[in-house]
């Protein structure tokens, strides 16, 4: 009676056993999507930075389709509408109005650049005052030059400065005249929150921004933005190094008919 | 009778059935590492090209572990010793002694350019004497220039001109200086084969080689190696636009000691 294949009480427990065995197996081949871009640890990003200085301001992926490919990042939202910032698997939008808010799954964006953020390291920066541009000479002693790193930084800042573009209307110039006319500056004080971004070698200029990019999210919604200075209070560094990258092409005309052959190297520093 | 789930038949069948179900499904669970790529319709590197110019002549990525990335492409092995051509799957090795053999999965790659070809559009060139450069000018008109393209010419050559590096000692010089003693110069005449490689664009530069980077292999095995020039009999080209690409580090140690914060673009054109 335990040998189940002879049994007469089998039958009745087949249907059972053979979708559970389909659903299971199911399962496991439903899976890779994010989960196959988690396990590989790369970076992915939609576009390239130097089609959208040159102006290639919408794209074709939509929110919804950018998270199976990371859970934290940056970028922006089609007509540059605003500053995106990926954390946590959330997509937040901070507008040029001050407000951030969570996207729709159905906007889209130009450019996003995104990883499944795991730290592989954690370095904490107790002394107050300390300034980005000194927390960035202190992680590029400590870092390697030709690696990909996605960079978290947590805490307290005195003080944040930020930028957040308004939507620009067609036909668009290139992205350092749009922000030129429209971007608004922010600055906060005794803000707490988190600085999302990454640390790029100089060999991935063109695709994207060598050196940081980081944009800021206050865990109160009250502040956000692409990040041009801060000064902290006591802030965790968390590091997550890449083992590649994956770069999707924008699908929209306006990306295959813009030149790029220019380099937009020197341009993209000063709107950095 | 011909309900089987509640026949008295049905329990001898019903291992084969599980087992066959499990097989299935397990066969789909384990599709993505190649057919996913597939899928994708990505262009897949290993390495850069900066980094392999700066003489980081040795990768930690074995052949076998190539072919899931691609069916198609160009490369090196470790210490530059030969020049890699994918075809249909195959690996092959054209070594500076001017003889080319399937190369080994055990083998490694230093540099290795892939994709899973599959043509969306072919054109031909009948006309006897076209040389490379008038072939490039034909494609480069009919192509986008921001776009990135498997490149796949079938044919005879009344020509064909190509080189394969020998072998580099450590400590390791720059690909150029190793290229200037010891790469090897071959000519044949009426030789029918198949040119094997990629169209990339301005912005691939560091990571790749912008415009046409194409190896020969001939049908017979006795000719191959990176093409320098050409003149055509009647060939067919096939043209696989790719949708993006994916670049895998090096993780080899020298990889991350090398500087690659010069532009190698002018240098790298002498030795294409």
């Amino acid at each position: 009676m335990k040998h189940y294949f002879t049994s007469h009480r089998f039958p009745s427990m087949l249907p059972a056993i053979v979708i559970s065995i389909f659903l299971i197996c199911c399962q496991t081949a439903k899976m890779p999507a994010s989960d196959a871009e988690r396990e590989k640890d790369f970076m992915y990003q939609y576009s390239i930075i130097d089609a959208l200085m040159a102006g290639v301001f919408d794209g074709n992926l939509r929110i919804g389709d950018l998270k199976p490919k990371g859970d934290f990042g940056v970028g922006t939202f089609n007509k540059v509408d605003g500053e995106l910032i990926m954390l946590k698997g959330k997509v937040f939008k901070m507008s040029s109005d001050g407000r951030v808010k969570e996207a729709s799954d159905s906007d889209s964006t130009s450019a996003a650049f995104v990883k499944f953020f795991k730290a592989d390291t954690t370095i904490y920066f107790n002394e107050p005052g300390l300034s980005y541009e000194q927390l960035q000479e202190h992680l590029i002693e400590k870092l390697n030059a030709n690696t990909i790193y996605a960079i978290k930084i947590t805490g307290s800042f005195s003080s944040m400065t930020t930028r957040a573009a308004s939507p620009a209307k067609p036909p668009y110039t290139t992205l350092t005249a749009h922000l030129g006319e429209h971007q608004k500056l922010f600055n906060y004080n005794n803000t707490t929150g988190t600085c999302v971004g990454f640390l790029l070698p100089p060999y991935l200029a063109r695709a994207n921004v060598p050196g940081f990019h980081l944009h800021y999210i206050a865990d109160d919604l009250n502040a956000g933005g692409h990040i041009f200075k801060f000064n902290t209070n006591a802030v965790a560094v968390e590091i997550d190094f890449a083992k590649g990258f994956t770069i999707e092409n924008n699908t929209n005309a306006a990306f295959l008919n813009v030149n790029l052959k220019p380099d937009r190297g020197a341009e993209l520093k000063k709107i950095e």
